[in-house]
């Protein structure tokens, strides 16, 4: 194979998760390496925004220390965006700046870190390149809390959030107890379109201290239905957790915020605003006549990484070491995929997955992963999610509190090039 | 010293914390300890009310194991209440239960658990009894997140629920600049009449990563000048942290939530329920026409275990150790108090405080420790606080989540006695 010279780029997009910025130290420190190969190392600003604009960072710059210290920052240390490339057809304006910036700072090797827009920006990108007679290899690092990446088994950022919600849904378990009074304890959880986030409740269930109600998006939601569950386990015990995923809406598509106004109750009628616990909460106040109380779970789920995966920690620095590896030793066009083997313990193994098969799909948990009713999770998600929350990823503390990396973000210079 | 044999009797009482099981854990390993003076050691079902209706746990009964998992296990491992007894003046009835349920089951040392209505609780029981003639000691164990008792330096189950807020503030300060966007983030912490968790915000601030902004309830709250300073780092930074103290109130009393209705904008027109985090939010949105979020730190503030200081672990098993020591020792009528040296690195050091000195009185924030213009906090709150967030308390992991004590709650049998 004939080795390909020039230099990295690097960019992250999408929502940032608390180990985003590992798979960016996996690539950072595996590039860095390449002597010989790599030269020039760069960071952009806010992801393909800062291609556009021309605002990139001399990753050889950074203390080795500070890098490693990258491993375990949550957030997205470059900055992100949410831009999205035109249709080509429609307009090629970004495509040949991007080609421009490409050549100007000899940039074979392009590795983008997101979720399924950015899969989609990375396979645009790759395609036009390639088109264009432009050497230049293209790996996508998958990343996304939300786990609805197609052609993997799972996505780096999961097993962290995963963590998280199952840890804090015990932890609210205990504190909804202490009182010998009834309640009813909401618990909104992020996910638009699949439910992973809001069944990873399901591991606070399987350790005795979960929610008794999950909603997901995957099945319709019927607000009569919930109501009907949540008196019959009120009943039951008077303790009543129930996790719903932001993403949930009824057959006819409305999410729980747009049934605001619809519904002629006291509790709709005077308001239009707040997310969707607050919503239920107060609903369920009305119809049940107790205490409630709805808890956003917000940018915490994505940002604590004070409470992160250890395995999710490994495989995004590993995803990110991998794509270096992959483009190294010719691949391109592809994102680097998890897998686990077929039976046996659980271990990490890497694949590659063509771009045009991930971008702009969307995994969502199989619907016979969630019970009848549709209104909890069975065994099999728990088998599927167990492995991928072990281990306990450890910050640096400093005075008590979290030690960041701290990037000098030495912004590469236009003139110089 | 005459030595008092007979049976001890635990409560826990108020809002639960992190830690207030540690404090569990100390009376119940140290009073098992006692042999040939302490011979029941029992645990009170929801606090005082457990002891009204004679429904309380053998704590012999329990696996050594399961109590030093308690240590680390959040929330109220008994249950609390927040009952309040009845004026002595205006009706002795549940006294003169209490002092039956006492003699029934020969409880002479009596250890409550909790915050200011906890003391004035554990007060009036024990001058009841002196008042009686029935011999029993009587200690408070100082138990809250709001760090508001008087007569103590500080107050188990304050310095995790600090800990927890200055790591979440500082995680949350990385996501919400991720995009290039303007943006305000608003974070509702609790505290009623005093500000010293949402004081604690500006431990994320002095490690370079907290809120712009800080209000607390010691300072009167004017929603204009609120406006004004945001409208300033805004137009300075573009990225906007505000940390909001659930118990803030305008000059003439009003608390946020209370504004609504009353200021004829059309955020706050449509809408009267939410917190204020909600509120503001919409508020700043309204006025500033830019991307904000509403946090509320809600029950995990008070139940993240998972991020407790090592620090306030241990002085809350110690706090519940010396109560049980004073009390062999003859003291009684007191509650368990922490100081620190005058001067030099930081030491836990234990004192007695009258019960009567502690009943009721509520701590502020000293007005020299929020800056002049009433919207940040100054160094001197840094110094005191954070040898109160040092280590990193761990954890029993099982399965990748956290392991709580499993207690058998043995019921005492009303009959046996």
């Amino acid at each position: 194979m004939e080795v390909l010279k020039g230099n990295v780029m690097f960019g992250q997009s999408g929502g940032p998760t608390a180990v985003i910025n590992a798979s960016a130290a996996g690539v950072f420190t595996e590039a860095l390496k390449q002597e010989g190969i790599i030269d020039k190392v760069y960071g952009a600003a806010h992801g393909i925004v800062g291609i556009l604009d021309e605002v990139f960072y001399d990753m050889s710059e950074e203390d080795e220390r500070e890098l490693e210290i990258l491993k375990t920052t949550p957030s997205s240390a470059l900055g992100s965006c949410r831009y999205k490339l035109e249709d080509i057809e429609e307009d090629d304006k970004d495509y040949r700046r991007i080609l421009e910036v490409f050549k100007k700072y000899n940039i074979r090797y392009f590795f983008y870190n997101g979720g399924n827009d950015s899969m989609d920006t990375c396979n645009k990108v790759s395609k036009f390149l390639q088109k264009e007679g432009y050497e230049c290899r293209v790996v996508g690092v998958p990343k996304t809390i939300d786990n609805d990446l197609a052609g993997t088994d799972h996505c780096p950022g999961y097993g962290s959030a995963a963590k998280y919600i199952a840890t804090t849904v015990m932890e609210v378990f205990l504190d909804a107890r202490v009182y010998d009074i009834g309640m009813v304890t909401v618990i909104e959880i992020m996910g638009r379109n699949a439910g992973w986030l809001a069944a990873a409740a399901a591991l606070a269930s399987y350790k005795g201290y979960g929610p008794e109600l999950i909603y997901l998006p995957e099945v319709p939601f019927d607000l009569d239905e919930m109501m009907e569950d949540v008196q019959r386990e009120f009943h039951r015990d008077r303790k009543v957790i129930v996790c719903v995923s932001e993403g949930v809406k009824t057959a006819d598509g409305k999410y729980i915020p747009e049934l605001v106004g619809e519904l002629s109750t006291d509790a709709f009628g005077h308001k239009q605003m707040g997310g969707s616990a607050t919503i239920l909460a107060e609903y369920i106040q009305e119809k049940l006549n107790c205490k409630v109380r709805g808890i956003e779970l917000s940018l915490m789920q994505r940002s604590a990484a004070h409470v992160a995966s250890a395995v999710d920690v490994e495989e995004a620095f590993l995803s990110g070491q991998e794509a270096v590896r992959a483009a190294i030793s010719g691949k391109s066009d592809i994102m680097i995929g998890l897998e686990r083997p077929a039976d046996g313990p659980y271990e990490t193994k890497i694949k590659y997955v063509p771009l045009e098969e991930v971008a702009n799909e969307e995994k969502c948990v199989p619907r016979e992963w969630i019970n009848k009713a549709g209104n909890h999770i069975n065994q099999e998600f728990i088998d599927y999610a167990l492995p991928l929350i072990q281990g306990n990823s450890e910050y640096v503390w400093e005075d008590g509190l979290p030690r960041f990396a701290d990037l000098k973000k030495v912004r590469v210079n236009r003139e110089d090039n």
